[in-house]
């Protein structure tokens, strides 16, 4: 009846225009499961982190609605470490450092009191890691949906396309998909992706916004214009959790409803956005989010039926 | 009771990865009469050409009910011509060629038979041209739309920024409302920019779509995922001729029927980059019209009154 997650937990050191931190709460997986608690009840996380890894912020993720179980604690090992540092468009960044630690023999182990999850976030990892988890449920989940990134491509497209065959969506941005796809054009690109296995796809365009396609459909869902960008580290991450927490919680896979997880997922990010890390994903109230929705329901509404 | 159109009328040689062509019609205010031909009855237009233009070009544009009575027709001169190259992301080009011609010495002349025009459209052109233009018209027109370029912000901003001040409505892309705001967020900018006078800003993204600001309300209108983008030559002056032709025809100039003529542009604009040219924009049915803007509509449609 619930969600799993699967990803990266790290520490992040951020430099963005607007400032810089030191080492904070980080990982896909962090900002998925934060993400989703403001929609589902109940998930579980599946990852690994060093000795170091203070037990305040297990304390933040199980607050969070996030079981701690599948997550293994390497105490002689040092948790995964990313910094980098956004340029003013915060559209590019350069990576400074990334010490891999504990993530470069991750062996994920799904325990036993996880297999009863029906809904699958395979967060941004190694292909062959996220496909050994899908390879441990016993029963396939309702719904798998898959993040990765354009360095899968570059060096294990092979095993990439594996894993993207098993799951039924896809979530990329904009550039990765025309590189997985060979096509320019975004809709010649989700036809060549979906022909790849999934059944739906979503392109991530950042302030830009998100397409969905399936294989006869498609839906645009825009990004809010905000005053300020404060640091994007995240935000796909976000998106995605809130497109599966919604999910999981509605329990309906209707193109409709997937609609309507795509602005949710996307509110989140709009949010995920406004403060450094995750510091904006901790204590929004349901209202913050349902204010939020209707902005991006306000932005695009228009009634054009009057014919003139 | 009819729009008044001033800008370039062209010849344009254009090379994009599709192929290239010979010099063809071009020009801000052939795309801007033509797209909003189809949806206002007369349109007057005020431009210049040498006497290189053919009678053949003129023809089409009387059939599409646009009067050129006050087209300037200078016989020993020639036509503004403008080459141009496009790069595989079509977002980019390089200028290959641009002679003047005579559009150097161009001085507007707007006949007495326009001076009903209660609509206003000043395509890209020198800001004091445009201004000559609105300065010629004893009563102001209703509504003034305004095009300009980046090319105007470096080299003559202060007649830029007196012209922008008396008009209603502003059209400018991104990187523009950026440099002329100094504003990264286009929220920011649209604040700034606001503050120069117009009481609308419209920001055009391409294919990521366009924002429509006043003072209090934001709209986004999507770009409509494409299987190709052929030659975005004009795709802004259709943009730009679609959303004023519809306000001429509709008359109503709240921010919700804005919004509508929004879509309008936009749709306008999309059946201008699927050919070369103006090509596109020649024999459209209504029929075409209205069943893209029913997919401008659906693209977005989302039912989120439903609370989980």
């Amino acid at each position: 009846m619930s969600l799993l997650i699967v990803g990266t937990v790290a520490f992040d050191a951020l430099e963005t225009p607007f400032g810089k931190t030191d080492k904070i709460l980080g990982g896909a997986a962090t900002y998925i499961g934060l993400s989703a608690s403001y929609f589902t009840k109940k998930s579980n996380l599946v990852s690994v982190v060093g000795g170091d890894f203070p037990q305040e912020n297990i304390d933040l993720l199980n607050k969070h609605n996030i079981n701690t179980k599948g997550l293994q604690i390497k105490a002689d090992g040092k948790t995964f470490f990313w910094s980098g540092k956004y340029h003013t468009d915060m559209n590019t960044r350069d990576s400074l450092v990334t010490e891999l630690n504990v993530l470069a023999d991750f062996d994920p182990i799904v325990p036993d009191e996880y297999q009863d999850c029906e809904f699958l976030m395979l967060g941004n990892l190694v292909p062959t890691v996220q496909m050994k988890v899908l390879n441990q449920l016993k029963t396939r989940p309702k719904l798998v949906v898959m993040d990765t990134m354009n360095f899968w491509m570059d060096v294990d497209m092979e095993n990439l396309l594996k894993t993207i065959a098993k799951v039924d969506v896809l979530t990329i941005n904009d550039s990765e998909a025309r590189q997985l796809s060979g096509e320019y054009s975004l809709q010649k690109a989700a036809k060549k992706i979906l022909a790849m296995g999934p059944n739906y796809l979503i392109i991530k365009k950042g302030e830009h916004g998100a397409l969905l396609f399936n294989k006869d459909q498609v839906f645009f869902a825009p990004a809010l214009p905000l005053e300020e960008v404060f640091d994007p580290t995240g935000a796909g991450d976000t998106f995605a959790g809130g497109f599966i927490g919604y999910l999981a919680e509605t329990r309906d896979l209707s193109f409709e409803n997937m609609k309507r997880a795509v602005i949710y997922g996307s509110a989140m990010a709009s949010f995920c956005v406004e403060k450094f890390g995750t510091e904006r994903l901790i204590g929004l109230s349901r209202e913050d989010v349902e204010t939020r929705i209707q902005q991006f329901v306000d932005l695009v509404q228009v009634d054009i039926s009057l014919v003139y």
